[in-house]
């Protein structure tokens, strides 16, 4: 069994029980100063101050991390790793002030995102998303959630659910995969909808369930796209074969889909630009984590999500890079904790553990990782000296990751 | 004499003269795919098409680029790089609502900037400011000013130019050094305005003069900070011996620090959060490069300074970090370059411009550095295979840059 030892680190997160943090437990982030750290056989074994360290530790080979911090590794719950082409030309055509008609006649959208994954080859998107997700982990990501959502047809649905199961069975990062068959209607059910709801839950739902190829169901419930009705119809099929719900929710307007995953006990809303009263109430008194995406509202250009109220109001949030090509083109999740404390005005120890425990709950792993908790998967970040904690989300524009280990093993 | 051969590049910013780029001109990037560049001496020694590569340069050791582009490195014209001390707890402060009466009682603020610094030694900090300074090369800036304005006495103001100095001597970037003694009143002279301004002009000045310490004259010129008249007097006794002006303009407020740049004739005008008819006329009618500050404004939650309007009224922009402990604590030209597309609606040709040749001139490098022009300095970014150019703003979180070449030698 081999052992690691890490020592005279700033431990931050510890933690014996890991439950969901609400409210103000989020701004509660256990620390030990000038701690001690045991890997064994790639899970967290042991955890002290340096003073009280047992004497039979003495002779373990030991990394010194004096100055340094030992965090949790990021636990990003929202992503769409798997894709097809970048759509930086989407993007400058935007900048240039086009129309979304005349971006979509170009063939913008995530419609050319599902036009350009059906002719990708399975092999092809796997490489693409293995390179992705290598990087990512090099940034501090020890779990991640990957949708499925640019296929849009049976076949290429779920060839992208398999790349991701790939994925899963490669990596030693934890992955949870979510079917988002219902991210938008394909040119072919542009004028019957009922169509493509029914494709979803006749055709791609039996096979996913069958596979076991999806943890989770998604439904992006916005005007124009699937309604509340329709998100509680598609989310309850996924229901019946297993999946339980994780939802896109108030992005674009107040669109009920908070209310909707609330009452379907949906693992997460997701992005929740767009809160009213309403909103925040049903929220707040559910088991539903509230997962916000500032990256997203940052690329394009809208106001960021409400965090300090949604966590005053009593809210469980998490924070998830939201990893896409159209909308944002960034899955590190150091800026999107940066971004959260400044933009958003969510103090250090919020931000941290909305995007390490919390986040770990969206993806129902909060007992496998995103604390300092003995039992836990040794999913860890060793950064950089730096004077305090807040130092992380303060110096934004620089990488303060030294060395990360996931599952045990340094990446 | 040294030769090297970049091969199979997309080179950017090509260029046989360079001159200050205003208003439409700033879209213009011209670009060579699949091309050689020839680094001999520490210059660029030569550019071309691979198809029209001159056979007597075959037999040269060749960097292979294919899929990757070639850059002009950063030149960041705007930083307060010597300093001492991180301001993460203020920024905590500013999160958690303490008032700026509160801050300023804990000994936030420039004040508390000026204090660390006072104490603290002149090799410390030079330790600390190369530090920073190779951490940026390294995400590609090649060419640098930094101000002083941190220690509001005569001895500290000293200390910081002369650390700048050093940094100078043994950098091989190219830096700039500005005497920003006019930064703020430091707090022995809180009621006695005129006496500071004399400190400036009758004892700081000459001494600067006399040791040939400082490039550029710099005032703070904001509502409570130093009037337009303040700032013009103090330019004029930097200007009378060689100083010219830069100035903290329109930040805060339409402070008319715009209008007495264009007046002086100042190399830039910088920060231009706050811009009026006036403000903007003054400015594409003159020689002054108008710099903005996007991550400032970012760190701040303030609007973002009006790019558009700038370059549709035809000012020449340039951009830069403002690196800085207290707004600013990122000197990462990247993702300046990426905010000001995503939220200045700057286009990428136009980003790049700003903060490659337009920030040389704003440094009054134009000369020197900031495109790739046979007879400039090797000041080259090579990055990592990319899709497009556009890519390079688009992934905002990625880091892009494989290497960097400062003076002809990788950093």
């Amino acid at each position: 069994m081999s052992s690691q030892l890490i020592v005279n680190a700033t431990l931050v997160n510890v933690r014996d029980t890991s439950p969901v943090l609400r409210g103000m437990e989020l701004a509660e982030l256990p620390c030990i100063k000038d701690g001690w750290l045991l890997i064994e056989d790639r899970h967290v074994a042991g955890i002290g101050t340096m003073e009280e360290m047992p004497a039979g530790l003495n002779g373990l080979p030991r990394i010194d991390a004096a100055g340094k911090f030992v965090l949790p590794a990021w636990c990003d719950s929202h992503t769409h790793l798997v894709y097809a082409g970048s759509r930086e030309t989407e993007f400058v055509d935007k900048l240039r002030g086009l129309s979304y008609a005349e971006i979509n006649a170009r063939g913008g959208g995530i419609l050319n995102s599902a036009r350009i994954l059906r002719e990708t080859p399975e092999e092809v998107l796997f490489t693409q998303a293995w390179s992705r997700l290598d990087e990512l982990s090099r940034l501090g990501t020890g779990a991640i959630e990957i949708k499925s959502g640019y296929g849009l047809t049976v076949d290429a649905e779920l060839k992208m659910l398999r790349v991701i199961r790939r994925l899963k069975e490669r990596s030693r990062l934890s992955i949870k995969a979510t079917f988002l068959g219902a991210h938008s209607y394909p040119p072919e059910y542009r004028d019957n909808h009922q169509g493509y709801i029914d494709l979803i839950t006749d055709e791609m739902l039996p096979v996913i369930a069958r596979e076991g190829l999806a943890d989770y169901i998604d439904v992006f419930c916005e005007q124009g796209f699937f309604s509340p009705l329709e998100t509680e119809a598609i989310c309850r099929a996924g229901m019946a074969v297993g999946l339980k719900p994780k939802i896109h929710a108030n992005q674009l307007n107040l669109s009920g889909g908070v209310q909707t995953g609330v009452k379907l006990g949906a693992v997460s809303v997701d992005h929740l630009e767009m809160m009213d009263e309403d909103a925040i109430t049903a929220l707040k008194g559910s088991a539903t984590i509230g997962t916000l995406l500032p990256t997203a509202a940052f690329f394009l250009r809208m106001a960021f999500q409400p965090a300090r109220q949604l966590i005053d109001a009593g809210c469980a949030i998490a924070l998830a890079s939201d990893l896409n090509p159209g909308s944002s083109p960034s899955g590190n999740m150091n800026l999107v904790v940066s971004m959260s404390c400044i933009q958003m005005r969510m103090l250090p120890e919020e931000a941290i553990n909305a995007a390490t425990l919390n986040g770990a709950h969206a993806m129902e792993l909060g007992a496998v990782t995103g604390s300092l908790t003995p039992g836990k998967r040794a999913d860890l970040i060793i950064t950089r000296p730096m004077p305090s904690l807040a130092y992380l989300p303060y110096a934004f524009g620089t990488n303060l990751i030294e060395r990360v280990m996931i599952d045990g093993e340094f990446v």
